[in-house]
């Protein structure tokens, strides 16, 4: 019997509570890695609302960690014990499916997320397949690596995915947890960079990021002066804007990408989406290949994630941060377990 | 002066009746073409009905036309006086946009559709600039191939512009105009191709037009039956289905394109597109490059239209037809000016 230490959820809208449980059997497959630092996303927060109708409690929420290999599975491949990882928001993937076979294991039929009917990684330890205990290259920041394996995925992936060029023009909605990772690897990437916030004191923070044009979306002229200008918008928020503004600042064969969790439907114009030869599309995180892809390209242009830190043992305060707002870009906690 | 007799109607709601203009000098870049064949296009009743609001009067329908070329200006190009030339939805772009300049012109900031603000083919005559004089195949048949150069190439180009693979598999909704040349170009592209129809007198004809499979959206255990597997879905109809429904058909990374004018917006679902990594999109015609590989194509593997002819002195016979959902699959008109 393997206990670990961790916060938990004990039932919806509960605060988070030292909380101790079984792992039971290091499945043969599996790797066991002891949390050093764990990112908070909004969807930990979503989960531990039950906002998606999906939460099991007991609730451990946290994937986007960074820690070390204590344990592997007799049949876990590539990976040594001691050796530096990041899990983030996928737990395992079938690797049978046709997404695992054609390298699209994000996709898979039976993806399990490290959330989602498993304890997560506000934890001592936890628990994946090894295929989603990924190393880390040495030159990233322990302390600071862990957003990028959720948050981080999550813009990246459609700058391989849609084939985006220095070339193109990329516009980022929301400048917090994930939009400002898009900034940097957007401006690493070698694009004309606009940030979109309607919050002013976020202007010259996006600009430093690496925006080259900062718009409010609430500006109508401002948005009118970059009509037709945009090859790809990266959606990264979770509430609706005016959809009609923001797609008219797309140029022709431009496309409207959404990452953020948005529930209500949009209202999309197939007039505009023929006329302009338009697109409107979502993913979640990526491939395991995408994941990998994005380390190096952090690691090579030193792009870290602006992070602020609090104590694991802090976690209620620290969800309270991020909830009013108020996260500076995104909250790391440092496992304090004594 | 040149006059030339025409199908034309006084004001919105009217009949077409014979209609005689001066068209004036022929500009320096435009060829003049001698109408033999006409195809008619849903979007010639749209216009007809002023349901877009752009339609000016006297109005001559007609943009799916074969005919010889009669004239050409001092700088058109390419062209010879008496050669077998095409005309569709476009009749003149700028050139020298960015759209133009990169082999887009369909997109052409400047774009100048053949019935919008000009007369269209429904005449003894038209004009077009050159680029929009399309030489024709020799094996290409010129009583059929008029409806290539606006509904063929309207279901062509996504093919093209999506990278649809003989491996993939293709739905086509709606089993007209459009649907039935998407079915001919999918089956001899080596796809597998499912039709939908809600029209049971259609299921023997879609199979008959290269469908493989073919599903009524109506039946909820056919869909149901078909979930998760398409890898695109081209939309060709211009009435709202339960887009929930056709969504679920959709595989991983699959792609609802819509080449239907569905004027309601359509309620996209923000979380399957991110769950699923999911693509909803629309494009209008093609490019003169799309445009001249889908008549190559279509004289290779001898795709012809499905058409019914009617005099084109018979115009409001045959566009009741149509309105009627008569046609079978897409109706000619064949000049007749005595």
């Amino acid at each position: 019997m393997t206990t670990t230490r961790a916060w938990a959820a004990l039932a919806v809208g509960k605060d988070l509570q030292a909380y101790e449980f079984d792992m039971g059997v290091l499945g043969s497959e599996e790797a066991e890695v002891a949390v050093e630092h764990c990112g908070i996303c909004h969807s930990d927060l979503s989960m531990l609302n039950n906002d998606w109708g999906m939460t099991t409690y007991p609730f451990v929420p946290g994937h986007e960690a960074v820690g070390r290999v204590v344990a592997l599975g007799e049949h876990a491949k590539g990976l040594k014990i001691g050796q530096r990882v990041g899990v983030g928001w996928n737990a395992t993937s079938c690797a049978h499916c046709v997404p695992c076979l054609t390298g699209n294991q994000h996709l898979c039929s039976h993806i399990q997320p490290t959330i989602v009917g498993r304890h997560g990684a506000f934890a001592e330890r936890v628990r994946v397949h090894w295929a989603w205990a990924i190393p880390l290259p040495d030159a990233l920041d322990t302390a600071a690596a862990g957003p990028l394996l959720c948050g981080g995925i999550t813009v990246f992936a459609p700058l391989l995915n849609y084939n985006i060029k220095p070339t193109h023009r990329v516009g980022v909605v929301g400048i917090g947890g994930l939009g400002h990772m898009a900034i940097k690897f957007l401006n690493a990437w070698g694009c004309e960079v606009t940030a979109f916030t309607s919050n002013p004191s976020k202007h010259e923070e996006a600009r430093a990021l690496g925006a080259h044009h900062v718009v409010s979306s609430r500006d109508s002229a401002a948005m009118k002066a970059i009509a037709g200008s945009l090859d790809m918008i990266l959606y990264t928020v979770n509430v609706q804007l005016d959809w009609n503004a923001l797609m008219a600042t797309l140029a022709p064969q431009g496309r409207l990408h959404v990452v953020g969790a948005v529930l209500e439907p949009i209202p999309v114009s197939a007039m505009r989406l023929i006329g302009n030869e338009q697109n409107i599309s979502g993913s979640p995180v990526g491939s395991r290949g995408a994941i990998d892809a994005m380390l190096n390209f952090a690691a090579r242009h030193q792009i870290n994630p602006q992070v602020e830190h609090f104590k694991m043992s802090r976690v209620n305060e620290a969800m309270a941060h991020l909830r009013e707002g108020k996260a500076r870009y995104r909250v790391v906690l440092d496992a304090d377990f004594a």
